[in-house]
């Protein structure tokens, strides 16, 4: 039997998808606007020439099946939707390497188990601020009522947006029923991060994706003049953003999580005053919820020590935590088999940012992700690059991956 | 001869202006105004019965002069203008223990020297932003060119301001002549800080104003993703900050001044990105011209070597400098006498604050102060307070000093 992988063809249609959804300031295909449903038109219009039934639920995702012989799905995942002014490959990689193992599975026949290419809505969140819509409504994490009052910066609402696009707010989460007969969930990412550039390695498989702990923190000490306040009777706030900031990569380095102080902001923030209140953001990432929960406990400590020490007070307040989402072992060891046929090397490496494989992970279905090296580490931004050797190798190891995956189903029975 | 000195009635004339001049924000003389220009005329209303002479110079000075035995003259100065939302005592304090002095001084017949009372005009800068405007005319440190652009929060020029209130802004240097015959200038003032009080101490003598470092620091990282960018990887600005704000509060310690990072910025300031720019406002004050280079010297340095360690850049660019005004050391020891004689204790502390005495001092004309206590350290704020206890004393003490300035210029001779 012929390969009819092509992944040439894969670089070529994310280069159409390009020209046809972006300008000179990088991809518009920003979720529930007219650019995103163009670009799902022009990806059904790819899709036609293949035995596929297509649907879209009740939360938007765009689904095409490959029924096999036995009703135990592998599921491919991406999204079309990018952020503003984003990059060529973020999500629609994903997709359109889905479609082309699609093509070639398809091209061989029935397989043995369904094939599922979804079309995810809305990862980004770019325009109402809750990412991973879609994939959320599938897993039941979403409720409704929380995001019924978001609105964009034009004052339409979500429930506004997402009618426009035929889909219900109140009906969402009845997409769950599209993980009845999953058996596997496989996802194809650009790695948006510096690690396996800085290792000259083409590809690596995803361990899970990172917990999160994100707080604001307040420190309050005394505005005073910064003339006539002698050093000894200061009480800076400042103090305690500067030594906790340093604390806290300290903390990041013993428990080899990533944690950043991305935001500073001091009152009153003048030259000639003391800072009497400074506030910061927090955000720590661990793969490992015992070691994330060590991180956020040390950083606490590390605060009240410090707020003590530079007599002022400390306040923490949670703006949103999720837990780490670890992939299946098992699918993370085919991924490794997969990308060591293709590039000859494999690196084993976590997830930073969030993705909808994160989503479908939480429901116990066995998930893993591939990861293709990004240039500079750049994402979300015109710039966002992958050579396109490295477009051509993750589309093959994908495939391989899909292969695999589907004769562990198989072999699961 | 009978001493008419009533210290309770600069209190009670304090509380007259508070009522004329404020509300319940606080005081409301901000130069160039209404209010201001009311406060001047009730000021005048006070001196008729005096035998003095008044004038307002070309840059919008009030002088009032009593002649005396000898042309040479011993200045005492004050400011009744205000910030908005001011508080009672900051400027006016001076002006009115002043008219107290004079009136107990022109009680006794011809004085041995001149004495002249001056109100300057718009000490605070409030607003136009150009603080000691009078009294830099006087000293010859200000040029008309260089504050002609000033506008206000309203979009009227200073030019404009001035010229409603009778001041040629092309004229005001003409006001140098007012120092002729200056033999010393005294003024007391609030200290504006909380060193008397935690001391226990009704009031201090000043050794001079701190001469001020103030520049603007920006550390250049690179903005990465929070979640995929490994400790490692990173090129933190924000570490920058943290870092050389410790380092400067041990510089400031080490050579006993002051320095202040009173506002910190973060580009891209949110919480899933490292920052990739940082900027701080630095402010460093000395009353000794060589140690407050010595500040400065040490915190470029340690910004440096800190800029190398994390792999950033560093810029800084100077907002504004200014000199040290060391006050003259044997009317310092009059002033401590002074104190001394009328509180049992005295202390000597510079000015963290400028002054208009930092602009007569600057001309080489013999200058010192007093301080008097201030609760909680705080001014510029309506709660900005002093025991009245304590502000009779400060009559006491300043109108001691006055005699006592006089006899020194006598034998000077």
């Amino acid at each position: 039997m012929r390969n009819t992988l092509d992944p040439k063809r894969t670089v070529a249609e994310l280069k159409e998808l390009r020209a046809l959804t972006g300008n000179a300031d990088g991809a518009q295909r920003v979720a529930w606007t007219a650019t995103w449903a163009r670009a799902r038109e022009w990806l059904k219009t790819k899709m036609t020439a293949l035995p596929v039934e297509r649907e879209v639920d009740e939360a938007g995702n765009l689904w095409f099946t490959l029924k096999g012989k036995s009703k135990q799905a592998l599921l491919i995942g991406g999204h079309l939707d990018s952020v503003p002014n984003g990059g060529w490959l973020d999500g629609c990689l994903n997709v359109l390497a889905g479609v082309e193992v699609l093509r070639r599975i398809a091209a061989e026949g029935t397989p043995p188990v369904t094939i599922r290419l979804v079309d995810w809505a809305d990862e980004e969140g770019a325009r109402f601020g809750r990412s991973l819509f879609g994939s959320s409504c599938v897993s039941g994490a979403i409720e409704p009522k929380d995001v019924r009052g978001l609105v964009d910066r034009h004052g339409v609402t979500l429930r506004e947006a997402l009618s426009a696009h035929g889909v219900d707010l109140a009906r969402v989460k009845k997409a769950r029923r599209q993980l009845k007969n999953a058996a596997a969930y496989i996802e194809l990412h650009i790695e948006q991060g510096p690690v396996l550039e800085s290792l000259k390695k083409p590809m690596g498989v995803v361990l899970g994706t990172f917990g999160v702990e994100r707080h604001a923190i307040r420190f309050t000490g005394q505005n005073a003049h910064s003339g006539s306040t002698p050093m000894a009777h200061r009480r800076d706030a400042l103090g305690g953003v500067s030594k906790l900031h340093l604390a806290i990569r300290e903390i990041a380095a013993k428990h080899a999580g990533v944690c950043t102080v991305g935001k500073v902001t001091t009152e009153p923030g003048i030259a000639t005053a003391v800072v009497g209140q400074a506030d910061m953001l927090l955000d720590q990432r661990h793969l490992d919820a015992k070691k994330l929960a060590r991180m956020y406990a040390a950083a606490r400590k590390a605060s009240e020590r410090i707020a003590k020490d530079e007599k002022i007070g400390v306040a923490w307040s949670t703006l949103w935590a999720i837990q780490p989402f670890p992939f299946n072992p098992e699918l993370i060891r085919l991924g490794d088999e997969a990308i060591k046929d293709v590039c000859g090397v494999s690196h084993r490496l976590p997830s930073g940012p969030l993705h909808d494989a994160a989503e479908v992970c939480r429901t116990g279905v066995p998930t893993v992700m591939l990861f293709v090296q990004s240039l500079r580490g750049i994402s979300h931004n015109k710039i966002e690059d992958t050579k396109e050797a490295h477009l051509e190798k993750a589309v093959l190891a994908f495939d391989r991956l899909a292969t695999k995956v589907m004769h562990w189903i198989v072999a699961q029975r």
